[in-house]
């Protein structure tokens, strides 16, 4: 047994199998370049998954003994089985984290939990990209100053849909002219959820200080913390009379009836 | 053609067909009750759709027709088809309103919107609900005072699994200890949302006029009323440099690459 | 008596005075610029006010009449009255919608109802400017595309000390670098209050179709619009037990004491 | 130098000091029994200042040195002075934790820094209370179950005005009828902000295990864990390019004018 925040690294893990650009940049995977960094870290215990294992390596046991997942998916968000997308939702509304990164942003998983498309705009060129903090309180910017600014990103674009964040954290200026809130929070359930925007397949960005930074605070961030309430999430309980009030009212339904 | 507020009332409209309490209150059906409501309106033309209909009612040509949809379902949920969940969905992100009453909380469309499970607590007995307005500013407490009485309501009760409301605008009060976020809004894509708490098959909550003025108040609330852009939302655009940006950044993917 | 949408346009009123660019830009004063765009609308009857009329033009028996304060001031921030300050305030939470606009940011109403600082980073260059919308179901986006395109504008940078907004209906690109959240709502009491950042006085932007479109589309969306509660809001009053319910609970406190 | 928490549990302390039920139940005043239960926490370092101290005890030093403020005011509001209400309001906008307390819903710096009345209404019986946990996914439900029942509370009941809460937490039931938001969380800057209602000064309320854990909760949430932006929160600097941009725009204003 451990107080560990335990982590699953989730990706497609499919781009980085073929030769090319994107396996020179990430010769084991995305997942294990995130995972990597979040192993630097004392409290975490960080495993990883993806799409091409049984059940997606995401079995209810193996989530069972998850507090935070991360996930990168990018072209084949359509493999996902649908009973997976249910576990998954399942276990966030009970507490467990989920932190969606990128292209993520279309996969089934997020646009569960989200209800709407997550569709955006977006452009395939190496543009300079800024990421401001607009909310310094935030536990999730620890550490970081005003802004972040990145070499090279994929532009992601406004209108991005998502229902507005709970704490919007960060937002992203592109040389081509557009902005997009790329750092977003919401809360479902039990479950804490963060997006956030870089990591373009086709650039090292998950190697920069300041981006991992920021997804280890989400992953601290996004660990559960809260009430002790027993019921599972999900289940719609018929309540007796259990509170003590002074006097019980009449049970008239029936009366009525 | 019309500037009329297109509204559609669907209902299981299961119950109403058998004999007992349920048919003697809403002998035509919980829809046409609400529907005959909002047909005193003079800037509203209301249709009613019901499951057992072609399509439940509600195909494509229909909600494209269609501003805003009052739903209202309880013993049936598995019925609806996923497909016209999709349908639904679609369009409230394109702009279409949608009202889930009462026991709607566990509805396909209400839980596809929100990403929640939708689960409460309840109990079915007669009783005292005071519905007490927390954000007297919202259109849709237009006309009311601080609270509405209700003599006899099935108690809903918290924790009510929804992503916390853009607007709260109603608390209930049950005579039984109990309270419940029994008026929300929220926002998806375009389109916005609203789910009320009261209305419960065996009472005849749906006649007492600050019930009814709280769902025509929503309707005109709910009804698109925004942007004008016209990229249908749940489509990623790839985005080309259509902005008049000084000098266009370079376009660096290929030369990286 | 009329059901048009009384408006007050208030301007500090000192820069134009003065020869060179910001009065020729601005001959009549900024009001006039803002006050003559919204006479064009049939729904709103229009008036100004400024810092050096007695009581800054804003009288008791005038904001008694009025439903919606678009304010713009600058450099004498400090000048305005805590009493008008207060005053304000009053009937904002009393339902007088609120608009500030550019450089209220730091204006005293603003920061009363804010609860916040109101400060940003700035810098006076001619940059050109987009302002994105991020929530295109918003009532002040309606009639808008995704982006204004802005020729030259002062830049205004986060991090901006506000309260995050209720809505974030529009995000700023600065040709500089920074973003910004240039369209914000807030809802304090029965009032609605919109911040709008173009606007710099020495660039003729309040003559531009869109950004007249938004001021426009937040006056109509600032008017109360609610509940008919009569309580003034800022009074605590003792309330009896007016409800009608079962049994009146004990008056225990006597006994306790 | 210590990692512990810092707080101050500030107090009116005057009815304490006059014979009679207050006084019986809180004999060293309601800081000493709130910062009693906070010293059992090892983590946190515990203080107290009251009303009647010198500048009411919290000098610019204290607070430099203060991690979270808790508030504890009656009747007595006015007689804080305004520039310890700024002091506070500056302390809070660069990240110290601000907690209020019952009837400091009325006290100074929490009207500062809501922008609104703090309005309610009140009745002074010895009612039952339920407080119900509408949001399990918060720090500040650690620990806790679905309700806390308290045998006697003063009502509060709505329309409090207050800034629609970044969460709510809490909601109350009070046996005469009525409904209160009475757990809420904002962000005003980098400071956090938490409303608790419980704990009127006639009844032990603070005694009770489960209203203090709320409160050693809150505190631990409170503490600042953001950003290390180290702009002074209040002051409106003019950015220089200072972001690596490609090439800066050209400095147009000048060419302009």
């Amino acid at each position: 047994m451990t107080d560990k925040i335990r982590v699953i690294c989730w990706n497609e893990f499919r781009h980085e199998k073929k030769p090319g650009i994107i396996q020179t940049i990430y010769p084991n995977g995305i997942h294990e370049a995130i995972a990597d960094a979040l192993r630097k870290e004392p409290d975490m215990d960080v495993k990883t998954a993806w799409l091409d294992q049984k059940e997606h390596g995401l079995t209810e046991k193996v989530l069972d003994n998850t507090d935070v997942l991360i996930w990168w998916g990018h072209g084949a968000h359509d493999e996902v089985k649908d009973e997976i997308v249910d576990r998954i939702q399942d276990h966030v509304l009970n507490g467990m984290g989920f932190i969606a990164l990128h292209s993520s942003h279309f996969s089934k998983p997020f646009k569960r939990l989200m209800g709407t498309s997550g569709s955006l705009q977006w452009r395939e060129r190496a543009e300079k990209c800024h990421v401001w903090c607009v909310n310094p309180y935030h536990p999730i910017a620890k550490g970081l100053d005003d802004v972040i600014e990145i070499a090279h990103e994929e532009m992601y674009g406004e209108f991005f849909d998502i229902p507005e964040p709970d704490s919007l954290v960060f937002i992203s200026w592109f040389e081509g002219g557009e902005v997009f809130r790329s750092g977003c929070t919401w809360h479902r359930g039990k479950g804490k959820i963060f997006y956030f925007q870089p990591g373009h397949e086709s650039f090292p960005n998950y190697y920069q200080p300041e981006i991992q930074k920021v997804i280890v605070n989400a992953v601290r961030w996004c660990k559960f913390d809260g009430s002790t309430q027993t019921r599972h999430i999900g289940v719609c309980p018929n309540a007796k009379f259990t509170l003590n009030i002074l006097s019980n009212p009449s049970e008239r339904e029936e009366d009525f009836m």
